[in-house]
């Protein structure tokens, strides 16, 4: 008898697309199951073999009965069985794709469904990783998942950021919690386009860095002429002023409402050895933009990388108007011929709305724009084809 | 009194968008125009004030009655005369940006309206650049043009190319003609990513090499690693293999249809050094497929940079079905995690509809993917804002 056969069974409605979920569909939501008594008494985190109307199999799913994505596809092997080996095999498969990538070990490892670990972000640091099990499998998992992770990457240190917004969706805790090794006591340096960040694995945001914008970094790198007065607003630990600075920009200008941020960056300066080329303006974004244009201020390469302005559909139309209102205030500060980067993080804006209302902003500050680049997440951060659009991340820029 | 008042003027109808014209779109097509005696007499490539329903002056633009765009915006300045210091000033702006981005004069130095020059491209290859003069007012001004062009660059030779299929629209002829120097008599050599390419200025595609691909074969090359076996499939003169040689590749196997481009790419092998590891297959690419699916080959990387499948929107579902089939075929030829690189410069299929063919295409094989990065055509290539929606050319990259 195969281990399927004591596995509990859910099913697809008949309205459900189960040939979406045959070519690689990942989720299923909970009312496109068929709810019975067994169903809701599985326990959250729980294994399950998921079938058609017709009762066919169709994959391994993880359960979480609280989530609005009831079930997670783990695997098609339907007699999985979730030990060491199975998380080694993917973590050292998400491996070589970096190591193909990247000459140092400073990347997103692990990119939850994309590599085969639902709901699960792994982001490395040299010989320290931090997990964030955002999925309740994962947390009923994670000691396994820790000791393979150890047993591929040879890291020393795991820490576990339990402060992901969907935890509380799949009704996890917020408690982090250091699960080898020791957690520094200090910031990571992390080498990353030429400068040197510090990465506060304890306190920071997420999980201490956000790698995702690297090649934006590299391309704002490119646009600077030696010498040249940068703006990055929204700066976080620096990552677009510490990468234009490493690229020869003569003075940077970082402005964050987290001065906890601001001091990381300006360490990052520090160590990058451009303590001399780099100020830092607390405050929030949009009075600082509207400051430094009283001040008559002009920069030659102006980036903002804000937070999420439009997390959800619902906040669409004004993370809009947030977007155009960047656009405007920023283009303002650009010198003639030079150049604008704007980013946005929010899932529920895409490119061509992105885009639309960065221009409208630009044209709305009375300047005219070329577009010359488009970037998304580095390759660290792959995706399922079948959740492509839900990229989130967009960086475009302009030649003004 | 001004120039303007001696210029035809050409008015919108009241339901042309006379606020997005405002606004920078750069084009008005002859159905949102008033055509009385005086307009059907403007001469192609005459200037003329165009003007809202309330006569209210536009912007200057150039006329070709022939061409469904009618008006080409060039000037808000409706006194503006083209003469060589408004050449002079767009070109050295173009080149600012060029001379930004590239360490040599290898790049497209006007790009069309992005650039200022409706119609127009130009591309450079060291002390040589080919203008392509898409637009009626381009070709009255050429010798203005060329001249600043020669006055800001340096160039020593400037080739016309008449090849491009929009002068039939704009009734203009396809005879190509050397403007300045002397047409080289053999391909010029163009370092690109590490490695050389062949040029073929007078006898080649367009204008002898596509610049658009730059950073998407970066990225590819990239992806190999050390003595990997590549296949660039649709190769022209081997954008994508020889930089994959470069960034280490073991062997590299090109296959065009094209005798003269793969000539070109051996050639181009052999001045980067790498003869000894490429190889080229001269056939219809899809036939060459299925041969190697045949002979069971496999490759660590494979990329395909077909032509436009889907040149108009009438041909947009056939132009799918061939991207899913290139799909189909070229991820049965990738190794178990090798990767994939699939490219389309269809105006008419979008990203999103170009990404979902290559997905079905990769599921139709039977693999499983990882959409790792998306790219577009180099930032020598921009794109006005209000035109960004028809950026030709996507790249799509894949780990199977």
């Amino acid at each position: 008898m195969t281990q399927t056969n004591t596995r509990p069974r859910i099913r697809l409605k008949p309205k459900a697309n189960a040939r979406g979920m045959r070519h690689g569909f990942p989720w299923v939501y909970a009312n496109d199951i068929v709810a019975d008594r067994r169903t809701r008494k599985i326990e959250a985190g729980a294994l399950a073999v998921l079938e058609d109307e017709n009762r066919a199999p169709i994959a391994l799913v993880a359960v979480n009965p609280e989530s609005k994505i009831m079930c997670r596809v783990l695997d098609r092997d339907l007699d999985a069985r979730l030990d060491a080996a199975w998380f080694e095999s993917r973590i050292r498969r998400a491996l070589a794709l970096r190591e193909r990538l990247f000459n140092t070990p400073y990347y997103r490892l692990i990119h939850a469904e994309a590599d085969g670990f639902p709901g699960v972000v792994i982001d490395r640091f040299g010989d320290a990783c931090v997990i964030q099990p955002n999925a309740a499998w994962a947390e009923a998992h994670l000691e396994t998942l820790t000791e393979a992770l150890v047993s591929v990457t040879g890291v020393t240190t795991v820490l576990k950021n339990a402060s992901g917004r969907t935890r509380g969706l799949e009704g996890l805790d917020d408690v982090n919690f250091t699960l080898r090794g020791t957690a520094p006591d200090a910031p990571l340096p992390v080498p990353m386009n030429g400068a040197t960040y510090m990465a506060d694995l304890t306190g920071g945001q997420k999980t201490g860095l956000f790698y995702d914008q690297r090649p934006n970094h590299a391309f704002a790198a490119q646009l600077v002429q030696p010498g040249a007065q940068v703006l990055d607003v929204f700066s976080h630990v620096g990552g677009f002023g510490l990468a234009m600075l490493a690229g020869g920009a003569g003075q940077a200008l970082a402005v964050d409402g987290s001065a906890a941020a601001l001091e990381l960056a300006a360490q990052g300066a520090q160590t990058s050895g451009s303590a001399d080329r780099f100020q830092t303006r607390q405050g929030d974004a949009f009075d600082v933009l509207t400051q430094l244009a009283d001040e008559g201020a002009k920069f030659d390469v102006v980036i903002c990388d804000p937070p999420a302005f439009a997390p959800s559909k619902q906040a669409l139309d004004a993370g809009l108007r947030a977007y155009e209102r960047v656009a405007r205030l920023s283009a303002s500060l650009v010198k003639p011929d030079g150049y604008l980067g704007l980013c946005s993080c929010s899932h529920a804006v895409d490119l061509g709305r992105f885009r639309d209302a960065s221009s409208r902003g630009i044209g709305r500050a009375g300047r005219q724009a070329q577009l010359i680049h488009t970037g998304f997440a580095g390759p660290d951060h792959p995706q399922l084809p079948q959740l492509a659009e839900s990229g989130y991340l967009k960086a475009v820029f302009y030649r003004l």
